[in-house]
Order: structure tokens, then C-alpha cells, then sequence
């Protein structure tokens, strides 16, 4: 069958692949793709589109988290369905490989693995938790040139343990109206299942966090509430109350991109896999 | 007194200041200053012609090691030698925090601290030794974007305890030769003191070296003939005739500059601080 052929053929039932991406997103203008703007969605579809050229309908991806500009990944998920001629071309087993071929061995974005995705599947809808982590070197910490793009370099001494205490204050089942940028429709009531702060071998303070889902600027708005305890500015009972005002505050920041790192996307076993997804989009539409 | 007054003053007796520094040496032409081109000592000095202007001769750099094109640094360490009207000015308790005022915060170097050194102490003749460290990435190791400029990306796979075996019949002293590229007058003879080759939690690659001294590309020779011995090109009885074949071979690569970072240097104590320095420096200048 030539390729002109294939673009004729009716289209076949889809099979979907799962893709995990890992990128640096300093050069990137977030994930979603933008008219003009070099963005991780639109670099990845335009390899996508070279690799299944002449087929009518490139693939489209749906992703995990739509992080912001700067934001960095090494666990993102998405997916994209492949219908049977496109997979006669590049199938799940080499897609990946064919992907990072084109984007080059310098690239700031690479696909870690390409496979069939499970019956049911949803890169987005399916996502039962997303994980982060925050990256902030304080006066404590040497300097590390090599890790500047990834790391918040804050001028004062932090004390960790405090931020520690902050982020516990804050798990479990929550409105965070107060971490939220408003958006129509969108719930802010979310369970924060895991934050907490360490200090790493390399004296960087990290901020681990997990959720079942976030909304916009929710984790750097966490890990600014959580410096402003740590400098000193803000006790951790203020902090409860401002959580529950259910408002925006001045009393701390939305922390900058560049320390924030989308870490791992978790996804329920295979057999609980369509209803997680239908249940989670039934719960997206109606507001919920 | 006038910084007019100040150039025109007689120089006192200097005082030395011992820095460590750290830089990503992603932009650089290396450490050695050059006309024309971007290295750390250019930056550096410019820097600090910056802070002692007005003064006829703007203090000079004496670096530990001096790293190639692309090679990276967290432990760097250089002295400067400053006369008392300069010491006025500014002295080694704020020169660090002047120096990376003027950097930015951006900065792929960073001064890490600024201290009077002990007496009889020289950043070069009186280092002890040299650590670095090389990062590489093989078919195993999942690739992070974030970790590109410091790591190099191998396509197949590497045994690493083959490499570490093969490390490990390379340590102690022996006439390095067959690893360096030759220099009139330079000795090839050294103590490789430390040799080993682990995988890190993150799937990479890293070896530990460490030296009394490495003569030029010698360590990305000895990471290259690991290399030729993890991929099963070479094996550990062979490497050890190229040791003592004291020629350059064509059995291994020297590797990629991006993969080494010089991780710290070291010092004796004090009191023999003096002696080793004038040692190494007459060591260096009979050329044995």
C-alpha cells in the first residue's frame, strides 16, 4: 500500500500509546502548545507530524500536567491514539526512539518510553495523583552553577525545619481557593496528600508534593507560603487561618518556574483504569 | 585617601586570599585566560578589575587546575594576591559576596568563599591533590534533560563493574604517559590515588578520581579506557599492556569535556603548607 493510499483509507479503531517525557523547561513557553511560542506539546507534534507525514491527521497528545513556562518535567505522562496504518509506519516499540532521533541528542526534551497504552487508559483523566518537587538554595547552600536553571537561589537563611512544619499544616482534603489563581468552573478543593521539606546532600532545600490534582499556581503558591514561614514573616497558625479566609493573599508569593519539577504522574491498576477516567471527567465538566 | 592617592601609593606587603569558585563550563573556553574568548579567569579577572579600578595593577588569578574548554567545576580553588591599600577597599571576608554581586545571579560561575589563605599557601603548588568527577549516561540510565550539560549520553550499554574492575588496575603510581597528551619538560609519572566507577540513584554512570596531579587530558583518557572495557571492545589485561606500552593508543577515546567536573582540591595542614609548595614548584620547574 503506498502512503498516498494510506492517507485514503478510511480510518481503522485507534490503539493508544503512552508516552513519559522528561524536559528542561527553561527554553520552553510551558507545555501547551501556542501560536509562535516554542513549546514542549508543539516541538514533540512537530516530530509526530514529520514521523506519520502524509497521513491526513497528525497525532495529537494529551497530557498529564499542562505545565507552565520554565516549569520543568522528568516523569510527565501523555498519550496519543495511532490508527492501524499509522502503526503499520511506527509502532509503540520504537516510537520513542524514533522521536529522540529526530529531536537530536542535545535536546531539552526526550521521550524516556513509548508503549501500548492499558485498556482505558487517559494520560489525563486517569491520573489519580501528579508529584513535584521544589528546588530552593538558601545562604546555607554552596552554589552550584550546573544545577541554576533548576534552582531558586533565595539571599537569606531559610529554616527548613519550620517550612517542614508549614507544609504538614497544610495536607489532606482542602478548598485552596487562597494557592489558587481563580479560573471559571474549575474546583479548588483538592487533597494534598504529600508536602514536606528536606535539606538534600547538596544543602538545597526540596519541597516534595503530591496531589491528587493541582490548580493554576497552586504548587508554587504552597512553596511561597512555606518561605514566608521559613524567613521568619509568617507563623504557621496565620497560615492556617489565611488557608481558610478561602482568598488570595499578599502574605507570601507565587515562587518562581524554574525550581519546580513535575516528577511522577500515578495511575490507578489496570482493571480500575476506565472508571477512574470517566469518573474524572464527568467531575471536571460539572465543576466539581 | 583618594582612590588617586591610593594608585599612587608605594605597594605594601600583599596579603593573599584563597577563593573557591564553581562554574558550568558550558559557555567557556576553559579556565585559562585567552583574547577573544569567553573562559572563567577572563570573567573573573574582569571582574575584579572592576572592584580594584583605580589601582595601576588589578589583582591576578593563581588556579589549582586549570580546566579545558567545556569542563565544569564545583570545588575550583585560586588565590590573588592583595595589597593593603586594596585590602581597604575591599578584603576577603566581602569579596566573594562583591564579586557575585557583580556576576548576577544568573551566573555560571560563582565565587563560593573568599578567605585570607594560611601562610605559605598557593592555590597551585601546594595542592595535594586533585578529585574530579565524570558522568555518563548509557542505554540503562534514564536521560534527564535538566543533567544534559553535565552528563554525557552513551547510545548502548556499559558493564559497570567491568569498568570499575578496569579502574581499579589502573590506580597507584605509574608513568601515565600512554593517557596524556605530551608536553615538553612535563612529567607523565603520578599517583592515581582513587579510581572507581559506581551508578548512581539515578541511573548515571559516575566515576570518582582522584590524583596527586593529572597531566593534560589524562582523565578523560582514563574515563575513555573504562569506557572501551565496559562496552567489551577491550579487556583489563590489555588495558594494562597500554599502561606500560607508555605510547598513545587508538584502543581508546579520549571522552567529551561536558562529562568532568573538578569536585575539590586539596591542601596539607597548615604548618605544611610552606614546604610543599616550594617542593612542587621545584618538582615542576626540573620538569621530572
Amino acid at each position: 500500500m503506498s502512503q498516498q493510499d494510506d492517507a485514503e483509507a478510511a480510518p481503522g479503531p485507534a490503539t493508544r500509546v503512552r508516552l513519559e517525557i522528561a524536559y528542561d523547561g527553561t527554553d520552553f513557553s510551558g507545555w501547551a502548545i501556542q501560536p509562535e511560542l516554542r513549546t514542549v506539546q508543539g516541538v514533540l507534534q512537530k516530530a509526530l507530524a514529520q514521523i506519520y507525514s502524509s497521513f491526513v491527521e497528525p497525532p495529537t497528545l494529551v497530557v498529564a500536567g499542562r505545565t507552565d513556562a520554565g516549569v520543568h518535567a522528568t516523569g510527565q505522562v501523555a498519550h496519543l491514539d495511532l490508527r492501524q496504518e499509522q502503526l503499520d509506519r511506527v509502532g509503540p516499540d520504537t516510537l520513542a526512539r524514533r522521536l529522540n532521533g529526530i529531536l537530536g541528542t542535545a535536546s531539552d526534551v526526550v521521550v524516556r518510553s513509548s508503549e501500548p497504552a492499558p485498556e482505558g487508559f487517559d494520560a489525563r483523566f486517569a491520573a489519580v495523583w501528579r508529584r513535584y518537587e521544589y528546588r530552593l538554595a538558601d545562604a546555607q547552600t554552596p552554589r552550584d552553577p550546573l544545577q541554576r536553571h533548576r534552582t531558586v537561589w533565595y539571599t537569606g537563611a531559610l529554616d527548613a525545619e519550620q517550612m517542614d512544619n508549614a507544609a504538614g499544616t497544610l495536607l489532606g482534603l482542602h478548598d485552596f481557593a487562597s494557592f489558587c489563581k481563580p479560573r471559571d468552573g474549575a474546583t479548588t478543593i483538592r487533597t494534598l496528600q504529600e508536602f514536606s521539606w528536606r535539606r538534600g546532600d547538596d544543602g538545597v532545600l526540596v519541597a516534595a508534593i503530591k496531589a491528587d490534582a493541582f490548580c493554576h499556581s497552586m504548587v508554587r503558591a504552597l512553596v511561597g507560603a512555606c518561605v514566608a514561614v521559613g524567613e521568619g514573616r509568617l507563623d504557621v497558625d496565620t497560615l492556617v487561618d489565611l488557608r481558610d479566609a478561602l482568598e488570595r493573599t499578599s502574605a507570601f508569593k507565587v515562587m518562581p518556574a524554574k525550581g519546580l519539577s513535575l516528577m511522577e504522574v500515578g495511575y490507578p491498576v489496570a482493571d480500575e483504569l476506565a472508571g477512574r477516567a470517566l469518573q474524572t471527567r464527568a467531575r471536571r465538566e460539572s465543576g466539581r
